[in-house]
C-alpha cells in the first residue's frame, strides 16, 4: 500500500477560515505549493533537505484557505516533476484504488490518489505536460489544467516556466467548479456560449482501441448535450512534431531551473528521471531556440482553431494506466504518446479538463475538453452540465 | 446499463440560489420528497400516475436550493422503501460502479449508484431500516442517516413514520458534511467530545469473515486517531429479537401508510415487495403493541449505552453487495441479516454514518459510527477527520 502523502507531511491540519465558500472542505497539496512553516521537496529528498521553510503560503493556497477549505496533507509527487508515471523512487508509488496494480499518473501522483480513495475532498496538482489530466484520467476523477498564465505561480516550484499551470482535481464536477470559483478572477475570464466541438481525429488515433470505443461512444453523448461535432486533424504537420518541440522546450527549461543544483549536489534521483533530466542537460540553446519557432507557429495555428465557442475533444492519455511492473521500455513509448496529446494544450497555453467517462479494459477512461485561453470557467461549467451523463457512461 | 433516475425526471435542472455554501454543487433527489411542480413516485408508477404535482418544495429540498445546490434529477427508489436491494421491478436496478453485476443497495438505490458515478454531488436519500447506510456501503460512498425527529419530514412520503430519517450521499467526508452545515440547525446539537469508542462485536460477528477481516483492520486505525477500542454485546437479548421487534413496527406502520391505496387499486409491484406488503397486511395491533413495548426497552437501553462522548462501531452491512441474479432466498437472508445491523439505530432513534473503508473481495467495505441523538455534526466531523486514515485504507 502506497502513501498519498510525503514522510515531511503536515504535522496538523492547517485550518481555513471559520466561512466561506470551500468551509467544511479538506484538500490535499501537491508537495511544489509553499506552505507556510513547511519546505517544499518537489519529490526529490535531497532538495527538500536542502530548502527553507516557506514564510508565507503560496497564492493559491492562501485563496483555498481564506475560502475556508483546510489542508489535510502534503502529497507525493514525481521528481522535479518530470514524469507522467506517478512513481517516485523514494516515496513509492501512490495507490490507484481505481486500478489496482496500476500507476495513478503523474507528476500529481498523491493528488490524484487521495482524490480518488476518498481522502480528501479535492487537491492541488500542477500541469506542465500532463501532471494533471493524466492522473486525472488514469485515476478515474476530474482534474484541470487552466489557462497558463492565468493563476499566480508564486511559492510554487517551477518545472518548465512557459507551459507551467496551476490545476486542481475532484471526484465530482461541482466540487472542481467550486474550487475553481474561488481560485478564477472573473477579470480573465473569456466567457463565450460552446458552438462547436472538434473532435480531433488525429489524436483520437493515438489512442488504444479499447479506449477509442468507450470514448468514441462518449463523444456521441457530449455532441447531444453539447454541440454538433466536427472532425478536424489539429495539427497539420503532425502530433510528434509538436510532441518533440514540446519535449526539446521543456527540456532546456526544466535545466535552466534545476541543473545547476543538480550539478552541485548530484542528489540520488530514480532512474528514468535521471536519465531524462541528463539528455535535458544537453539541448543547446539553438535547439531550443529552434523548437520555440516551432511552438510559436503551433500557437499560432492552435489560437486561429479553438476561438472563443470552440472546444476541441480528445483522449486524456493515449491508453488506461499502465501496470506498476510494466518494463522501462514500454513506460518510454507510454511517455511518448501521451505527450504527443498532452502537448497540444501545453503549446496552446490552453486550458483542459479531464472527465471521466467509462472504463475501458475495467480501467477508468478519461475524455479531454480544450477551450480557448480564458474558458476555465466555461470547461467546469461545461462539464458540470454534463455531469449526469457522464455519470451515466460510468456504469 | 440502469439508469439512476426515474422516468418522470426533472424537465431541466431546478437553479438554486446564485451564492450560498452549496453554489456550484448539483444534488440528485429519491423519488420521495416533494419537487414544486412534480409529483413524486415513491418507486411505484402506479402511485405516481394518481399523484397531484407539488405544490411547493418540501423544507429539505427548499433549503438545498436556497444554500445554492442545483437539481439535477429525481432518483430511482426501491418500491414504497420497502427494500434494501436496489432493484426495482418497474424502472430497473441502478447500475453500481464499483461492484458491476452487483446490487446497489436500497432503497435510496438510484441517489447512491448516481453519487458514486460521479453524476451529481451528493444525493438525497432517506432512512428506515438502512436505506441510506445499505447503500452507501454497497457502493463505496459516505451516507449519514440523521436522529429520528431531527430534520422536518414535511412533503416526504413516508415509510415507517416511527423510524422515517433524512439522510444524504457523498463522496467525500468533506461535502458529506458541508450538506449537514445547511440541513442541520444548530439549536439541536448536542455537542460532545468522543471519549468512547464502543466496538459492538454481535454486530461484528453478523458479517461475512472478508468483511470482518478488512473491518477489524480498520478499527484499529479509528482506534488509534479516534478513542480507544472497548468490545462490547449492544443487545443483551440478540440482535434477532431486536431485528423481529422492528420488522413488526415497520411492517404495521407501512401498511398503515400504503395499506388502503394498495387494497383499493391493486397496483402492480415487484414480487418481493408485494410478499412483504402481504405480510405487513397482516401484522395486528395487539402484535405491533407488544412489539413496540420491546421496542422501547431496547431503545432505553440503546440511549444508557450510546450517551453522549460515545460512538458504537459496527458494520454497515454483513456483506458486500449481493450479485444481482441472486436467489430470492439468497435475497431474504441477506435483507434479514441487515436488519439485524439496522435496526440498531432504528431503534434508538440514532444517528449513523457510513463510512467507505477499503474492500473486500473487491467490493466496497462500509464501516459504521452511530452516535448519540443530536451527535450528528459530531459524526460529520469525525468521518471528516478520519477521511486520510480511511482514504489509506481505500488503497
Amino acid at each position: 500500500m502506497g502513501s498519498f502523502f510525503v514522510p515531511h507531511d503536515l504535522q496538523a491540519p492547517v485550518q481555513g477560515a471559520a466561512s466561506g465558500p470551500l468551509s467544511g472542505l479538506q484538500a490535499a497539496v501537491k508537495d511544489m505549493y509553499a506552505i507556510a512553516g513547511y519546505r517544499t521537496g518537489g519529490g526529490n529528498p535531497a532538495w527538500y533537505e536542502r530548502a527553507l521553510p516557506a514564510e508565507r503560503h503560496c497564492s493559491i493556497v492562501h485563496a483555498l484557505l481564506e475560502a475556508g477549505a483546510t489542508l489535510i496533507g502534503k502529497t507525493i509527487c514525481d521528481e522535479f516533476f518530470y514524469s507522467i508515471t506517478g512513481m517516485n523512487a523514494h516515496y513509492g508509488t501512490p495507490a490507484n484504488v481505481r486500478a489496482p496494480g496500476r500507476v495513478p499518473g503523474g507528476s500529481s501522483s498523491g493528488s490524484a490518489a487521495a482524490v480518488a480513495a476518498g481522502a480528501c475532498d479535492f487537491a492541488l496538482g500542477s500541469d506542465t505536460g500532463g501532471s494533471v489530466r493524466v492522473p486525472a484520467s488514469l485515476c478515474g476523477i476530474y482534474g484541470i489544467r487552466t489557462t497558463h498564465g492565468r493563476l499566480p505561480v508564486d511559492g510554487l516550484m517551477e518545472m518548465a516556466p512557459s507551459f507551467d499551470t496551476v490545476g486542481w482535481f475532484a471526484p465530482t464536477a461541482g466540487v472542481l467548479r467550486k474550487v475553481g470559483r474561488v481560485l478564477l478572477s472573473k477579470e480573465q475570464c473569456v466567457p463565450h456560449p460552446v458552438s462547436t466541438l472538434l473532435v480531433a481525429e488525429d489524436a483520437f488515433e493515438e489512442a488504444d482501441l479499447d479506449l477509442q470505443g468507450v470514448l468514441t461512444e462518449a463523444l456521441g453523448m457530449v455532441g447531444k448535450h453539447l454541440a454538433p461535432l466536427q472532425r478536424i486533424r489539429i495539427a497539420p504537420k503532425g502530433l510528434e512534431t509538436w510532441r518533440e518541440t514540446f519535449r526539446v522546450i521543456q527540456a532546456f527549461e526544466v535545466w535552466q531551473v534545476y541543473g545547476a543544483f543538480l550539478e552541485q549536489y548530484r542528489p540520488e534521483i530514480g532512474p528514468d528521471v535521471a536519465d531524462r533530466m541528463r539528455v535535458a542537460s544537453k539541448v543547446t540553446k539553438e535547439e531550443a531556440d529552434a523548437a520555440r519557432e516551432t511552438a510559436y507557429e503551433a500557437r499560432q495555428h492552435l489560437l486561429a482553431q479553438v476561438i472563443p465557442g470552440t472546444i476541441v475533444a480528445l483522449p486524456t492519455s493515449p491508453c488506461i494506466a499502465p501496470k506498476i511492473e510494466s518494463s522501462p521500455d514500454y513506460f518510454a513509448t507510454y511517455r511518448t504518446r501521451t505527450m504527443r496529446l498532452t502537448c497540444i494544450a501545453g503549446l496552446g497555453g490552453l486550458p483542459q479538463i479531464s472527465i471521466p467517462i467509462g472504463s475501458a479494459s475495467g480501467c477508468p477512461a478519461g475524455l479531454s475538453l480544450v477551450g480557448w485561453r480564458g474558458s476555465d470557467e466555461v470547461l467546469l461549467d461545461t462539464a458540470a452540465a454534463l455531469a449526469r451523463f457522464c455519470g451515466a457512461f460510468q456504469a
